[in-house]
């Protein structure tokens, strides 16, 4: 007898999950069936006596095969597919299975990536894993690795997927950072620490030839945002001897790399003093001081001010924290960005070059770019789009998850 | 007394113009206000007596200036907006006008490329030259220029144009390839020949390392698309040591950047005779007859033969043409585009890279993404999309006027 777990989803739930999408939400289950000695029972996902972190097989209501997942029925997302295959394939070999997920992920960054390049190694579901990031970072030679277990369905194959990223990435420390709220809805406590070997807490990388520090225990999320490595890599032919306004740095790394790109002058924006304390930091330790200085300031005030007072910039990079994190307040976000990109668009020398970006999953492409015509149409200026950028390529998207798209960057000509 | 025609629009026609689009259309016009001895005679568009090609001012119905444009009574399109500046400011200088047109856009390009690349230097309306294309092409240390007037608007003022391009470019040949049907809409004859000195018209370019034939004055278009030329530098990453599988090819340039990056067997097909030809003289030129090979067949029966026999790929390019250059058209363009998806996800290896593209502007990003879940779907694979690119940046995106965004190129990781 299979003694595998079967979740039947209600008619039409399989649609979505046919086309890639990860999740099962609760409310798309119909009934559950659970293998006894005696037979199989079926019941209500209330009821059924199916332990959390248990991998379950999802079929369709009319009984077709979707694939496996890990039940947790403390998430609305009762069930997040991890595989193609039957269970008890998986099953087979936990160990190989796991390994396969992060080898893969691994494999496909050593194309984009040099081996003391920091990137991100797995990107949840869009790797195939779900709920878990690893950041790797490289530090004067030590390897480290930032992980986040952020679902019920990685944090119950930790041992595995630790173990299979010592063998495969070799790492010379691993730091937690399983303090996201996010963990709440999965019935996780939050945690953080060292796992094995303790390292440093702040340490140094290297981007595009800048040095940055980077704090993995204190910093926000894991402590760099690594997906805009490649924009900032772009940005720089436009630098050359150039006047460059960097907003909401957080590290400084924009700004940093116009720096390096010969530019003229640098004014690095947050409204975070802590953040602020950090990019100067980074400015003394890329000997920047000359060109860059940091400036702790609401970038709303701070462009309204420049506007009043004529300063112009030739180059500026909006680079904002997502205005939106949930799909009803796209109105209000949308406020926040073209405030902000249309008074950039007025500072700006004529033909100067605006870098727009936006993080949030929610405010879509072409929201962002309607954004951008309508913030072109009021100042009165016209924007050829000169690079379309997204996220780096350690950054996949999965196509039937659209949350795993998320980064819009607009590299714009406004005359 | 202002002796400028104006062209009054209709309610609410303003809108677009407003956003950037550049295009008044005849139906949009509701009077045309032309200056005589005696004051401003109104009259309808028919009636009025400006001679086409001339410079005339565009103004919201309720008398807003929205900008000038170059008249065509000839045509659908009957004003194609150049600038946002009165028209007697532009007509104080003439030379100088289009010379900074020609200077602009030449310098964006100089941001992205090596004096010695090939790149489009003028792209029509999104370089603020309407219909206006220009090619520069390195063929042995000489610098060929390829020119296509497709509208009025820049055959009025081709001398201003080309004398701005050579004092600004000094291009040692100009070839004429304004053998477009459009030119026929705008009331133009065809025509195409050097202007100036007779250089070479099969020339060879260097594009990422390969050597390439180019026929300026018979190949499709311009000779060559160069819009790729990024997204061909992309791929090789992908290709060391794999069998390549290289559709739509035309010069055979994907293939050859392919075993440039050490692919270990490439295969390029394209149903012409013709680009056979020139693929096998691109093949010999960069000796890559032991690793390339050019097969003339038909795509969609070529997928088709391999599923049957079985034979697999690593890495699979799809470069379509246009499946759909109309808005109505879109459904049986999808079915075509999703017959070559799913077909080369099915006969590529585990984790293979399938590259698919789309240059077809009405078929639009999204429906272009969707297109390819749902491939995914119907061949039971699951994608991630490592890369999402786009015509490389000498093709620059007007905001307001989204025919000049047209091609999709998605680097997808199939599972």
């Amino acid at each position: 007898m299979n003694k595998i777990v079967r979740i039947m989803l209600k008619p039409k739930e399989d649609r979505e999950i046919s086309q890639g999408f990860p999740w099962v939400y609760d409310n798309e289950i119909s009934t559950v069936k659970f293998p006894l000695e005696e037979g199989m029972k079926t019941s209500s996902l209330e009821e059924c006596a199916v332990e959390d972190g248990t991998i379950v097989e999802v079929y369709s209501n009319a009984g077709g095969f979707l694939g496996s997942g890990v039940i947790n029925k403390k998430s609305k997302i009762t069930v997040r597919m991890i595989s193609s295959l039957h269970a008890d394939k998986i099953l087979e070999n936990m160990k190989s299975f796991w390994a396969k997920k992060i080898r893969d992920a691994v494999n496909i960054r050593n194309l984009s990536f040099k081996s003391d390049d920091s990137c991100r190694l797995v990107f949840g579901e869009a790797d195939f894993i779900p709920g878990l990031i690893v950041e790797k970072y490289v530090s004067k030679g030590k390897l480290y690795l930032v992980v986040q277990f952020l679902a019920l369905a990685c944090e119950k194959f930790r041992n595995e997927i630790l173990s299979s990223l010592k063998d495969f990435v070799k790492p010379d420390f691993i730091y937690e950072r399983s303090d996201a709220a996010v963990r709440e809805k999965e019935g996780l406590a939050e945690k953080a620490g060292w796992i094995g070997k303790t390292g440093q807490e702040v340490i140094e990388i290297e981007e595009n030839g800048v040095l940055l520090l980077v704090d993995i225990a204190h910093g926000q999320k894991t402590g760099y945002f690594l997906d805009q490595k490649f924009n900032r890599e772009k940005i720089k032919k436009f630098c050359h001897g150039k006047k460059v306004l960097d907003t909401f740095t957080h590290t400084g790394a924009f700004g940093l790399n116009a720096v390096k790109a010969g530019a003229r002058e640098v004014v690095s924006v947050d409204i975070s003093q802590e953040a602020v304390d950090m990019v100067e930091k980074n400015i003394s330790l890329n000997g920047a001081e000359e060109k860059m200085k940091a400036v702790c300031a609401d970038v709303f005030d701070l462009l309204k001010q420049y506007e009043a007072s004529g300063e112009k910039f030739d180059v500026i990079i909006l680079d904002p924290p997502a205005f939106t994190k949930k799909a009803g307040k796209i109105e209000k976000a949308y406020g926040g960005y073209k405030e902000i990109n249309l008074r950039a668009m007025r500072i700006l020398n004529e033909g100067g070059i605006l870098v727009s970006c936006s993080c949030s999953h929610y405010f879509d492409e072409n929201t962002f770019y309607s954004m951008l015509m309508h913030s072109a149409m009021d100042s009165h200026k016209r924007v050829q789009v000169l690079e379309k950028l997204g996220a780096a390529p350690d950054h996949p998207i999965l196509l039937g998850y659209s949350k795993s798209e998320y980064l819009k960057c607009a590299v714009c000509r406004v005359i």
